[in-house]
Parts: C-alpha cells; sequence; structure tokens
C-alpha cells in the first residue's frame, strides 16, 4: 500500500510555518506498516491542488489531505476535491447542526460563511472533529489504473488534526487494508565514530535477509537504522532482534543506547544504577555538561553539582588548583585539568569528578596551544586519568563534543570500557 | 520565476525528522520576491528522485534540492540527477582535494567511498561547502517546453545547507533573474511578551505602504518580522527603516535585537562595553546560563564563572548560603536564591551575581511548593532582588524560560529598564 500526504497551505510554502504535520501522519502510517512515499505541499490554488489530486490518485493507494477545510475564501480543499473526481458538493445536514451547536456553545451566532464547512463531495464519508468546526471527510475515488483510491481530508490545526488521524481516520484505512510485507525499524545510537567509518565497519556483518541499514548523522552522534521487512510481524520481528544483535557484536561500546535514549539519560541510568555521584569542572563547556546532565528528569539523585571556572582565579579558588600549577603549566594544560577534576570531586565529595578545560576558539588560540585543544579529565577513588584533544570544529561543536566526550567517558568508566576515541582527531592518552 | 523545493530522505517520509530546511529555503526565495510553487519530499529510491526532477523541471523554472550528498550508499542525488538528464559523472579534482585536506585536518585517512563526493554530472558548476564534506551543485537543464531549469543541490545538514543557501545559491540566483518587485525584511526580537499580545500592541502603529508584519515564535522569544516591498531596492530598505524605528519606539526594551541576534550576544556587548564582569550560581538551571552566556566567543572578558549547586551542601559550602536559611526556607526560597546571588558575587568578586533555584518539574513539587515555582535573584554593589516565577510548560522549558529571564534581567539592568514580566504568568517582585 502506498501512502501520500499532502498540505495545502501559502503560509507553509511561505517558510512561516514548518509542517509538523506529514511528519506526524507519517509516524502514524508507520504503525500500520505502511510507508509513506511522497510528501507535497502546494499553494492554496485550485490548479495546483487539483494537479496534486489527480498525481496522487494515480501513483498512491491512501491520501492525507492537511488543510484547506476553514470557512474563508482560501479554504478550497472539499470543492476542488469534488471538481477534479466529477463530484458534486452536497449539504450534510448533520454536520450543520454541529456547526450551529457550536457556535451556540459559545453565545455567538454563526456566521454565513461557516455554512460551506458543511458541504462535501457526493459520497463522502464525514469524519466528525470534536476539537474545531471543520469536518474531515474520507472519499473513496476509481483509479484509472483500476482498483480505487483513499482520500482522507483533515484540518490543517495539528491538535485537530492529530486527534482525527487517530480516532477516525487510522481505524478505516486499518479495516481497508490488507498488510502484505511487515516491517519493523530500530534506531542504534552511537557515539565516537564518524558516518563513513561506521558504514565501512558494517560492510560484512552478516545481516538476515530482508533488514536493510540506514545511517544518519546528528551532531556529535551517528545513528544506524536497521529496517526489517518480511512476510509476516513476527519473521519481521525475529530479523530485526538478529540483526540488532549482530550490529552491538560489532559495534560494542560504541553503541550507548536505542531509540529515544540520549547519552545523558544512559549515563544518568548508569549512575542511579551503581548509586555513583558526580560533580563536573568545566571551563571551555562552560556549563553545558551540566546542563546536559540535569536535562534529565530525577538527575539530582546523583549529580551534585559543578563549578565553572572560567577564569584562572576560580580555578584556584574553588576548586583548588594550585597557583603554580596554573602559573607553571597554564589554564589549557594536563595538570591543570587533572587537578581541576581531583579538586571538584573533593569539593562536591562525589564518587566520579569529570574536568574540562581548552580552546574552544574562534580565538585565543597560539602556536604552542592551538585553538581546538581541549583537555577532559575524570577522577575516581582510584586515581585519575587526562585525555589531550585536537578538535578541528567551530566554537560550537568544539564544546559540544567535548561534552560528549566527559560525558560518553563517564558511561564508559561505568561499564568497564576503554575511553577509546581513534576516529574523532588526534587524542593522546596520559 | 517559479520556485520548487525538493528534499530528499528516508528519515523524513518515515516521520523521524520534521522538514525545516524547505521552510527555511522559501524563507530566503521570499527575499528576492520569489515565491515557492512546491515542496515535495521523496526517498532515497532512484525511481522516485527520477520523477521528481523530470516534474520539477518542466513546471519550475529553478528547484532547490536538499540531502543525499553524503557519501553512503543511500546518498543517490549526484548520480540519479546526471542520470536523468543524460549527463555523466565527472570527477571534479578540487573537490577531491578539499575532502583529502579536511580529512587530513583530523588526522584521519579519507575513506574511499568518500571519494564519491567529488563526482558531479558533468555541467555542473560545483558549490564549496565550507563547513562540511559534501560539496553542493548547479545544474542548468533544458526544458522540453524550451528555457532552461536551474537545480541548486544541497547538503542536507541544516547549518551546511543555510550557508550554502545565502553564500552560493541566492546569488546566483539573484544574478539571473529580473526582479521587478523589490522586497527588504528584518527580524525584531523580542523577549518578555506573547505572540498575541505583541500582535495587538502593534496593532495601530504606523507603517511605510507595503510594509507587512509577520509574527514568528521561537520558544522562549517572540519575533517580528517587517516586510517592506517597493518597485525599487532603496524605496524597500528606506520603508523598511522607517517601519522599524516605530517598532522599536512602541516595543521599547522588550526588543533585545535585530537580525541573527542572541540574548546572550546582546547582553554579552552591553557587558564588555561597561567593564562589568558577572557570575551565575545556577540550581534549576545546572548550568544552562553558563553555558548560553560562554557560547559566545569573547565572552572570558565578562564571565568569570559560576558554581552549579544541585545538592544542597554544595549551596551552602561554595556559595555561602547559611545552613540555618537552607533549614528554614528550604532550597527553593528567596532568601536561599539572594544568598546564592551574593554569594557566587562575593567569591568570583564580579560586579554582578545572578542566581536561580525552582523546581523544574516533571515531579518534585508540593502544595506549598508546586512545579514551576522559581525564584530568581540579581546581586549588584547596591545590594540583591528577587522574582518570584509560576512558570507552567514541560521541565525543558521551565528551565531554558528561568535561564531566559535570568539573562534578560542582566541586559535590563545594564540597559537601566525596569525588570518587567506581566505576560510571563505570576511573577512577583520582593
Amino acid at each position: 500500500m502506498k501512502a501520500e500526504i499532502l498540505t495545502i497551505g501559502d503560509e507553509l510554502l511561505r517558510g512561516e510555518i514548518i509542517d509538523s504535520n506529514s511528519s506526524f501522519l507519517s509516524q502514524r502510517l508507520l504503525t500500520l506498516d505502511i510507508e509513506t512515499r511522497w510528501h507535497v505541499t502546494c499553494a492554496d490554488d485550485r490548479g495546483d491542488m487539483a494537479e496534486s489530486f489527480r498525481r496522487a490518485a494515480a501513483r498512491s493507494d491512501v491520501v492525507l489531505v492537511s488543510g484547506g477545510l476553514g470557512p474563508t475564501r482560501d479554504d478550497l480543499t472539499m470543492e476542488v476535491l469534488a471538481a477534479t473526481f466529477g463530484r458534486k458538493l452536497v449539504l450534510h445536514e448533520p454536520s450543520l447542526e454541529t456547526l450551529r451547536a457550536f457556535f451556540a456553545r459559545f453565545g455567538r451566532e454563526m456566521a454565513a460563511i461557516n455554512e460551506k464547512q458543511a458541504w462535501f463531495p457526493e459520497g463522502a464519508d464525514v469524519l466528525v472533529n470534536p476539537v474545531g468546526t471543520a469536518p474531515g471527510a474520507m472519499l473513496e475515488v476509481q483509479k484509472e489504473s483500476g482498483g480505487t483510491v483513499l482520500f482522507f481530508c483533515m484540518p490543517g490545526v495539528p491538535r485537530e488534526l492529530y486527534q482525527m488521524m487517530d480516532e477516525q481516520v487510522l481505524p478505516r484505512i486499518a479495516a481497508r487494508c490488507r498488510v502484505e510485507t511487515w516491517q519493523r525499524a530500530a534506531l542504534l545510537r552511537t557515539f565516537g565514530i564518524g558516518e563513513s567509518n561506521l558504514d565501512e565497519m558494517l560492510r560484512d556483518v552478516a545481516l538476515p535477509p530482508g533488514v536493510e541499514l540506514g545511517f544518519r548523522t546528528q551532531f556529535p552522534d551517528n545513528h544506524v537504522r536497521p529496517v526489517a521487512r518480511a512476510r509476516s510481524e513476527a519473521e519481521a520481528q525475529a530479523n530485526l532482534e538478529t540483526a540488532l544483535r549482530a550490529l552491538r557484536e560489532r559495534l560494542g561500546a560504541l553503541v550507548y543506547g536505542e531509540g529515544e535514549d540520549t547519552l545523558e539519560t544512559v549515563t544518568g541510568r548508569l549512575l542511579a544504577a551503581r548509586g555513583a555521584t558526580v560533580a563536573v569542572a568545566e571551563s571551555c563547556t562552560g556549563g553545558m555538561i551540566g546542563e546536559l546532565l540535569t536535562a534529565v528528569p530525577g538527575s539530582s539523585a546523583y549529580f551534585k553539582g559543578g563549578v565553572v571556572a572560567y577564569w584562572n582565579d576560580a580555578k584556584a579558588q574553588l576548586l583548588g588548583v594550585p597557583e603554580a600549577v596554573l602559573a607553571e603549566h597554564g589554564a589549557v594544560s594536563e595538570p591543570t585539568v587533572r587537578a581541576m577534576a581531583e579538586g571538584v570531586r573533593a569539593r562536591f565529595a562525589t564518587d566520579l569528578g569529570i574536568a574540562t578545560t581548552g580552546i574552544a576558539g574562534p580565538t585565543g588560540g597560539s602556536a604552542d596551544k592551538p585553538v581546538g585543544l581541549v583537555y577532559v579529565a575524570l577522577a575516581t577513588a582510584q586515581g585519575s586519568q587526562v585525555r589531550e584533544l585536537r578538535l578541528a570544529f567551530d566554537r560550537e561543536r568544539n564544546r559540544r563534543l567535548t561534552a560528549q566526550i566527559a560525558i560518553d567517558w563517564l558511561r564508559r568508566h561505568l561499564l568497564g570500557a576503554p575511553l577509546d576515541l581513534p576516529r574523532l582527531g588526534k587524542v593522546e592518552k596520559r
């Protein structure tokens, strides 16, 4: 079954609104294992709308239409849909009653133009809208190539569309579609390897038949998306699970999570499970690590706090970095970051302390200490370790990548996995 | 001139990503007064891509293509574009050199599959990508109906696309199209007022002819977008400037900046201009204020550091909040946040200290101190002030809004403007 989504509205084509309806509708169709082949946006224009309806009828089996159901002159969906497929518009009395009742509830007289919302193409099945004035409609149309195509017209207002899709549209589609190919997909989230290296690393992994891999970059992470297609739901699910095991075995600790996981939620779960606490001393990341860790609800169970030590006197007074270390080695140095991690661990009396210092750019570098030179440290009861990084992005991404490396180090430490960053630039172990 | 935008990617059709590129590209085309007629999204599929390219060539004059330029097997844009219009793929040596240099900067060997990104349809004009590995291309194709259509292929990664659109694509389009109506637009950024109140506040502002206002919400801010259309570039520009003066006069300190300004860059410029320094004590914002302030290059001139005091012992030991205050009033209270702001100002020896404490949610509230109760404090040489907020968003937005209020307070203090937050929920002055 081929699905197409058609969103209608000049405001979309002017870029005033980002179209989130298409994404929502596609996600909901996937729950019935129906893949969307096309998203099309056209203007509130009779010719363009008719062209879109005709093309969708020719190439798709289900067409979800969003927008153009309002009372104003530029709301043309029902009119053009009827005209395109040679139907008359007919008055739907129950909808007119509902409209009148809707306005009466607000103590208002219904304006004449609102009556338009009770007219539908002949033969349409009206879809009630309990949260707005515009009802939707299902219209079945003969395809020129034989068979039929189902049009579902829904309001463009997201909350009205969401409810109509789930309550009125999906059940009608499910009742009519005979599912032949089943699909199951998952998302494996990795950190610490580039997209092309990931692709190469997985080139010779044995996957069950019908399983394909997709790749997605979401800085600073890369994701692998196995999609399993099979003749039955159970077979698709089993093949997906087999693929996931093979991918995880190959990638090891590079995989930090699956689906909606973030690095900070996964790391937070590990901290909570082990009853471990952490504090952070941040220079170049400026508070980003704390912000990421505390974005997780319940993070107060393991995150005690941190010091953002941007100036040297803060590094000395609040973290206890010896003045002599700062004078001899400078703020961006291995001894300083080590003292910061150990200092913050001691001050906050935590199990773990992490620290960052570096030159994020775009200025502030020297021949000796160039932009992109970053140190990250981890302090534990067993002592502290430092990594030297040479990053080559802009300020924003240098900071983001540093924060991710620091949190990933926490995660790897809690898992007992070594910090291994061969693909992220020149990284030296101290 | 008819424009069409084509975004390519299975992830868009699965609804995993909301397509914001189309909206951005349409907005940018409008700066040349070019209206977009179609947005189309298709899969990483040779047949569907070819169909999209052919249809766009038949009905449009400019086609902006986003996505499918990466190194992996599902990146097919150049290959299919060449095949669709009967071109060979040819190696572009300068792009290959740029790719090799890119990887060398990271101390990495270029993977063989990356070479693919240096092959382009014969006759294409290569568009450099200074922020990523995938160059773009402009290809001029003969229309069957006569004349030509211009294809511009850009990366799907938003920040790479943004830069390529502005630096490479728009100038090429402007050079080829004969502009009859000139358009100039600007963006006034406001914080502290809701979208509908903003609209009402501006309802009776006198604007020059041909100037229209648009509104855009970008949490936690709201923006006003005046657009001036006129018969000449100079007239459009003059009318835009008149409109901007009238809008700024009406909105006063609600406007924090224009165009690409952020609240933290504007506040940073004020701090630097006055030679003032600041430190932050964060509880519920967890480091976000420090992260925002230090995202600005050169922020080390005025930002000395901060303490993220998530646990009470950190509030006491690192910020000097008296144990008795914490015991009597609790961590989320007016006396605590005041002591935090004064404490951080004293510890870091800064001119200004700001502090936050609150219950961001989703749990942790009580009848007495519900989720959304937040205190923000500002300490100066003249003493300290506290604001009590009752926020009603989710955790993420409660935190973001708190950080923005704190930074805006800094900005208003530096400008000598009162902190006035009548539209952001119940705010009490202490």
